[in-house]
């Protein structure tokens, strides 16, 4: 477990810029990704991808979204007091992903504040942010997260 | 192709509902998924999740979107016109999913307007739900989409 596999909701403290490493993304699994799921021709047909509308094959949104989950899981979300998440905000794609391509994630928290109804809990919002190795933005939206409150110490 | 493969922006109209089918969705895939992308102890571990926030294994919110996605792209969006999405908004996950559930999708279009800047295409938004075996919605979000339009019959 990572140190960060540690934090508890006090530990993410809004304005704090976590970076979250990178990931490369090839062909091979673009396409077994979209053909299990996003079937759509210019996520799993090169040659007709070429002749779409993005000339050239792209990765599903989704695809893209599950591999910057892994980077969030591995490096920013706590293992011991992750309590899963009601949904994301403004969940936006501006720039395809595309075989080769390198992302590097970075989360920032921008909001956190103690649940009213359960004292054990808090609510963070993060803006999770996804660039390739052109610095161009290919995924970015806004997570919200319930996490566990630090316990405290035993008397 | 189904008949919904050969739609334009212009059969997505604002008001019309689409079922999109249903699917279900076992253990050994929620596991899967969630040790590639999401690997968080609720989602790849029964032991662990039983003893977890969920008292039991449930999906990841990506796989969940993931496999939606999968109803939308056989059922819903065209084959022939889709040109990709911008993204999400309000995304999320009130209810969780859990081994052996299945899910029921709809796809209601609340909003489709034409490109001022590109005149072969327009933008639709579309409110997709997906609900389990007992009527509880487990995903909601508004997609943002972009179609072309129904290319004018050659003289």
């Amino acid at each position: 477990m990572n140190d960060h596999g540690l934090r508890y909701f006090e530990d993410y403290v809004p304005g704090a810029t976590h970076e979250c490493g990178s990931v490369s993304v090839d062909e091979a699994s673009i396409i077994a990704f979209a053909k299990e799921f996003d079937p759509q021709p210019f996520h799993v047909d090169p040659v007709a991808a070429a002749a779409g509308p993005y000339r050239g094959l792209i990765a599903s949104g989704w695809h893209t979204c599950a591999i910057v989950m892994r980077l969030l899981v591995d490096n920013y979300l706590s293992t011991e007091a992750s309590l899963g998440s009601a949904g994301l905000d403004e969940l936006r794609w501006p720039h395809p992903v595309r075989p080769g391509d390198t992302l590097r994630v970075r989360a920032t928290v921008v909001e956190a504040r103690r649940s009213l109804s359960k004292p054990d809990r808090g609510i963070i919002k993060t803006v999770i942010e996804a660039v390739n190795q052109d610095g161009r933005a290919v995924m970015r939206a806004t997570a919200i997260n319930f996490l566990l409150v630090r316990p405290e110490p035993a008397r």
